[in-house]
């Protein structure tokens, strides 16, 4: 196990992002550590007496990156750090996430248990989206949940042409697509019919958004499959492309979108004891019966 | 049985259209009957030496109203025809559609069977929508198949409260909600999970697009029923209201979007021995059989 | 509003049933009602010292019926009271549940208040389910919530004719079909992929088990409809009809189903300001929500 | 690529058996190759004058096996030869399936083309399913397709307690729990709502069938997970396990199912040219469009 004596904080302004980041600073400087702070965790923590260092350098310095938000944070630093071998561990302000697993009162107990070795990694996928035209990359972008490729209006079909590994798949005509790792099926994938895929399993799954076709169903492929989604010249607008449920690319008649794993993984790190089957128990309530 | 005498003719333009009007207008014709023409389908048939009647007074004037097209043309000569009591016919130019049952070629026997009273009705209700802002209607529209209220944007989310017969039923958190009549069961509600529901139920069913509640599911409620859908103040943008797959009003922030059935109903006519289940078998291709 | 003055308790043997009972026994005693036991009730709260009546009599000499159970009871109770005219009311042991809205320390409250007049009437319409051979009626069973006829064993396909007011509707190739009322659309209907049907809309959902045909959709169909299900003479075994989760019937190969309406409705008591959208949001966890 | 010379042809009594037998063994004939046939073909074809092997040695004497058949009777020979390194090669008689892809009148250019070696070779894996008592093993079978545990009655829950190496996933209250491979993916798992996964995928998805929890979805685990599915003591029936769709184990209160890849695979064999996505096309109906 890696021994963490740099330890970066980053985050952005949320309810109980301030009380969690004081907490966490004073606890880790109680162990007589070297603690920075993100820029933008910084303009929201006043009269924090620590270094600053810029979200694209952060990664590089830090031998531990502590994430305070949810989901949603969590996602916009891994995009930013997967691509520096640093540790990422998330501290959740109000309830726990897939994705981060230390509640703010817990700071001591577990992150202090991270820093004494008892920890687990958990290297995650991300995906790189390319918008291809004439065979040049036109725009790139990162996602660590999903991509979505769609006419960009609810309740507006549009037609694309589906590739896996360079082999038909077949013509969609539906809402888009949701093209989505491991990590991102228990997000916005779940909510559209496709399966829960353990973070583990090396797959991206493919779910179609309101298809015309009442047999089109979730697929899912091997984790290396490169998928190509080719617009068609007659579609008549710009079709955005959207990582992580952020506007980032836009793909013109003609063009190809072209979705492979990235070569580097998010290094996330759980606090031994972390079950992905107890965070679905708790978030999906898995306990909750149905009937008298 | 009425005696159709007057027959008005409409559509637009489509290929098989020209064709389709000239076959008709001259069986009509030769049966003696009076026969005129609607403005939009007057410009693509040249020459057609027939009386040209605005779109506002021809479902007045008329018998019977013949609409050229595929089930979209006949969604926007329902919203059009529907408070008139005329009968409507739908001629399709490639396949049959849920609505449209009458082939080119069968122009003859079909229409022929019509005139000769071989017909049944089948009353569709379409519903009423209306945006409110303090009470008072800033907009309204109507739909025969669908009202969708959504974020606008795929993958979207949005947050609207949901009322029935001003009962409180849930917060939605989705990329929006279709309320579909039975007419629109077989359209974009079933690509979304929503149930078929048989043209004669007198029902509503509300399906949520991509929940964030995984136990959200199609609610049917009596046709009576008025749902109202507020848009909370903290929403930040204005949604789109969508009837008929064609954006037809915007709700703000604040804004309550009520639906409900219209008075009026449409009078659809089909040749005798016309089956709903037998166009789901034909078009959802029932006969389908999985594996070897 | 009617006058409760003789009140029926009946239940079977559960957890919390000897303390409800005794509870609500006191309760009436307390307010000078006249207080009668089922049969099942009598042999598990000893030493009660009140009338018993018979199952097949209870209904016909009392004006109120209290079922002490979860909705399993109150579905058994409603089979055999439905062609009484009397009232029922469900107090529920341990949670609340759709049909039963009194908790054992709420029976003084809520019991008290519709006493008073304070409640609602919730009618409920029940199906009858015949077997029919060579036209002739060889079984006959009720049903509150559904009939599945099915297979019988788990992953195993039969081949059945659907028809609907007589007209024919597909051959369904599927482990089986539930055909529920609104009131079952809640139970096992809703595992399968069945709508939420609202107690008060007169409809029947039809909702195929593993169809091989993947169109395949619930269908829902007004409440007056008549569905007949032929089993083929092919068919190499007996089918079982499954009416509210009981075994009751068996239809052989040639044998049809018929499932319509009974003339009599459930008359469920609610105290006043009791929402099925409210046990909706309790039960199905409509509060929970997905991601951080 | 390997050189065919002894074939061994295997199937059983179905339409059209004969003649495909026929068509194959005057083609393989004609080319001076050896030619075997399994026991239960050689009753179904007589005075076929070729050497009979039996069931359990001919896939160790035979360099190819085909098969002739639909899906299910590749299953049988799947499970009986998976142990061989024997290639497979499936003759559909009607129409093709997702196991089989030459038709008889295909034989002589696809067969053909396999014996020249444009063939490509799809390995399958099939699943162990052991019943543990005590920690011993008291039932084991094979599967190509898929593993289901269930009450073994339709609309009967049942308890089961599942773990995903050894870790505890949750208490599925439910009808059962399909697990299946990629292979059985397009079959029951389907439909009941499992994803579709592409055959090189190396996967095993579980889909909880009529769930009582309403956030209960299909679970994609990585292909060498070991599955095990605890009955609770408490259950009150024996509960039968069933490897693609033929009864075949029992496990009692108590015991513990286990599943888990074998280490053999099917080695199939399709003609050049054979694409998994060309065949959800044609048989999953994906050219199928809604609406008019």
């Amino acid at each position: 196990m890696e021994q963490f004596k740099k330890i970066g904080i980053i985050g952005r302004k949320a309810e109980g992002a301030f009380e969690a980041f004081t907490a966490l600073k004073t606890f880790l400087l109680s162990r007589q550590l070297e603690v920075v702070v993100g820029e933008m965790m910084s303009q929201i923590v006043p009269d924090h007496d620590l270094e600053v260092v810029p979200r694209d350098v952060i990664g590089d310095v830090c031998d531990l990156i502590v994430v305070i938000g949810g989901d949603g944070s969590l996602l916009g630093a891994a995009r930013d750090l997967a691509h520096y071998k640093v540790p990422v561990l998330g501290v959740n302000r109000g309830r726990l996430g897939f994705l981060t697993d230390v509640l703010p009162e817990e700071i001591e107990a577990k992150v202090g248990a991270v820093l004494e070795g008892n920890y687990e990694k958990d290297k995650r996928f991300l995906v790189d989206t390319f918008v291809l035209r004439d065979d040049k990359v036109i725009g790139q972008a990162d996602a660590l949940n999903d991509v979505v490729v769609s006419s960009g209006k609810s309740s507006s079909m549009i037609e694309m042409n589906l590739y896996v590994d360079d082999e038909f798949v077949n013509t969609q005509r539906s809402d888009g697509l949701i093209v989505s790792t491991p990590t991102g099926s228990t997000a916005y994938s779940l909510s559209g019919g496709g399966p829960i895929m353990h973070p583990k399993l090396d797959a991206i799954v493919m779910v179609p958004m309101f298809p015309h076709t009442l047999t089109s169903r979730p697929i899912v492929v091997s984790g290396d499959s490169e998928i190509k989604i080719h617009i068609p010249e007659a579609n008549r607008f710009e079709v955005p492309v959207v990582c992580d449920g952020q506007l980032n690319l836009t793909a013109a008649p003609g063009d190809t979108v072209l979705i492979k794993k990235k070569p580097h993984r998010l290094q996330l790190i759980h606090p031994t004891g972390h079950s992905f089957y107890a965070s679905c128990r708790d978030k999906l309530g898995w306990g909750t019966k149905l009937g008298g």
